[in-house]
């Protein structure tokens, strides 16, 4: 039993989907990166230079200084929007990275797509769900592929804890709680100038930046897409005006599962998903966000394990993950489809919160 | 700095509301304990013997092989129910505990109140907000004091969590998450022939007997009263026909703030609270229960703490506040009125599972 214990520790952050070896990579993906915001320089491009499966090769950004601070020294090359959508440097790249404001991600797929290059697009995957249809169906119509930047998706320590609600480990799910929350204006970048807080560009706040962590991490975990929707939003501080500054809601997985879950972008950091079945119960603890630690932690009966795992590169794993697959040419578990899913889910519960009344999804 | 985190350490376990020193006390509360069942006998009465400020001097119980059990060998005399109502021997004792099946507790309340005794009365007080009225309005019309049974009002980590968001720890109170649940059928009695099955006697079964907790704790600590409620309730296992094995339920209490609760009957062992605010994080786990350690985890900015208490014995304090504050004549916490808003949540509660809608509270 003793050797169980140590493989399971051992092969904790294995890469379950990976096929190819990455010393076997002669020609990584080159990406256009799209959107050079403190995402994209924090985060996205060294993810996408640790991956061996992908290399940065272009840049682009609205904000020319933003291209600047992002390209020089470097060997990228920067250019305006409108030359990267003209396919003015399309020889350079072979997929295509959206990290813009959700509401202007479509009109880069659309440019991606016409270039015949893979998309790999930020979550949410567009401010309404009728834009997001049309970005997965524009994607369809050129027979290019399309993944969603569901980063929790290839967190190993996310997978293992799929992997054990598949094998039953809680029994059957009964009860799911899960949280996220920041405080937007300090925490990240101490400015109300931006563009979550514009309802134009982002759809929504709280809920729609922020909600899609616990709504899509669970739908992952549980294997199961949402049956029914309600939720509340609200804004007290006036940096918020005119969209959702805290929201809760609940979601409804077949079985009748219930998952309640609150977010907000102006109450302390914090993240948490649970998972409790008829048999055991599972916590991630902290879970949603990029730059933390990762426990995990497992009860059933008398007896509870905390696994903590160094984090791993969130942004490498999924470069490494989209490069991997686009190279082997397997289809994605985050795709334009699965992540149409979350635009409706999401436009519901802005909906019960509008009405009072819960919203039933149907496909 | 460090001489009050000595003391705060030291304090931590204090009992806050004790004026009268238990070694003053020269003749305790004597008590006649109404319902013999494995709470009394494991649970009550020893808490009972501990408190300096009570002694259990009656016992009754509709199961006379039950009150046989619990008098055998003891002090306590024990009389049928009848005998008991009649008052034969109600010079024996000062007040009356009752612990019977919720719907049975008015008659009790109703002996005890016409006797002139003073009550602790379990939670929830009774099975419907008419009869729970009642029992309030009987106790009231005979000027008896009348306490209810929540026992996490007079446990110390629950009274810290208190101070601390009395305090301002948590900056504004945000989301609450709460999350009770247990196998009713296993790890308690493994019997399915008992009245928390029975509608006609519970009330209703997990929102009742355990959705009770997370309320009134989340009611105790915010310090107010909820404004509006939903929620669902589901059955799956056939031993819950007739009553909810599972709930979920939303409160909202003034400012907007929202608890997400969830409770099962029959789902893995768990108790949980957190409440989170503009600035920090206090977490309560395990929470609910009599018989397990207590852990108290606060966290604001880059700190957390986390507070490992011994449990004290919960019923010994209930009883000893109870006591107390009789032989004080200071009046109780929760007392009938402060339960009578638990009664019609929780009835508001089932009516939202029937209908769908959303239910306000007003008084």
């Amino acid at each position: 039993m003793e050797t169980r214990l140590g493989e399971y520790v051992d092969e904790f952050t294995r890469r379950d989907w990976q096929t190819l070896p990455p010393d076997a990579v002669e020609d990584p993906v080159r990406l256009a990166v799209v959107g050079a915001g403190w995402f994209t320089a924090e985060w996205a491009l060294p993810g996408i230079e640790r991956s061996a499966f992908t290399e940065a090769t272009v840049v682009t950004d609205v904000d020319a200084d933003a291209v600047d601070a992002v390209a020089s020294g470097t060997d990228l090359t920067g250019v305006p929007p409108e030359a990267f959508r003209a396919g003015e440097v399309a020889e350079e790249y072979d997929a295509v990275y959206v990290a813009t404001p959700n509401a202007t991600h479509l009109q880069y797929v659309e440019a991606a797509a016409k270039q015949g290059k893979a998309v790999l697009c930020e979550k949410p995957m567009e401010a309404s769900p009728e834009r997001a249809e049309r970005l997965v169906e524009v994607c369809e119509d050129a027979s290019v592929p399309l993944m969603v930047g569901y980063r929790m998706q290839t967190d190993p320590v996310v997978r293992r804890l799929k992997d054990l609600v598949d094998a039953g480990f809680v029994g059957d799910p009964i009860h799911v709680h899960a949280t996220m929350s920041q405080t937007m204006l300090g925490e990240l970048t101490g400015d109300t100038d931006q563009w979550r807080l514009d309802p134009d560009l982002s759809g929504g706040c709280a809920l729609m930046d922020i909600g899609i962590y616990p709504l899509n991490t669970t739908r992952f975990v549980l294997d199961a897409d949402p049956v029914a929707v309600s939720g509340h939003t609200r804004t007290e501080h006036e940096a918020f005006e005119g969209v959702d500054e805290h929201a809760d809601f609940r979601v409804e997985f077949p079985g009748s599962v219930a998952a309640m879950c609150t977010v907000s972008q102006n109450a302390t950091h914090a993240s948490r998903l649970e998972i409790s079945g008829t048999e055991g119960r599972v916590v991630l603890d902290p879970a949603f966000y990029e730059r933390e630690e990762r426990e995990l932690s497992v009860e059933r009966g008398d007896v509870r394990m905390d696994v903590e795992v160094d984090p791993v590169h969130q942004l490498e794993e999924e470069f490494a993950y989209f490069g991997h697959h686009l190279l082997t040419e397997t289809p994605f578990h985050p795709d334009g489809r699965h992540a149409l899913v979350d635009s409706r889910a999401l436009e519901a519960i802005y909906e019960s919160a509008e009405t009072g009344e819960s919203v039933r999804l149907t496909e």
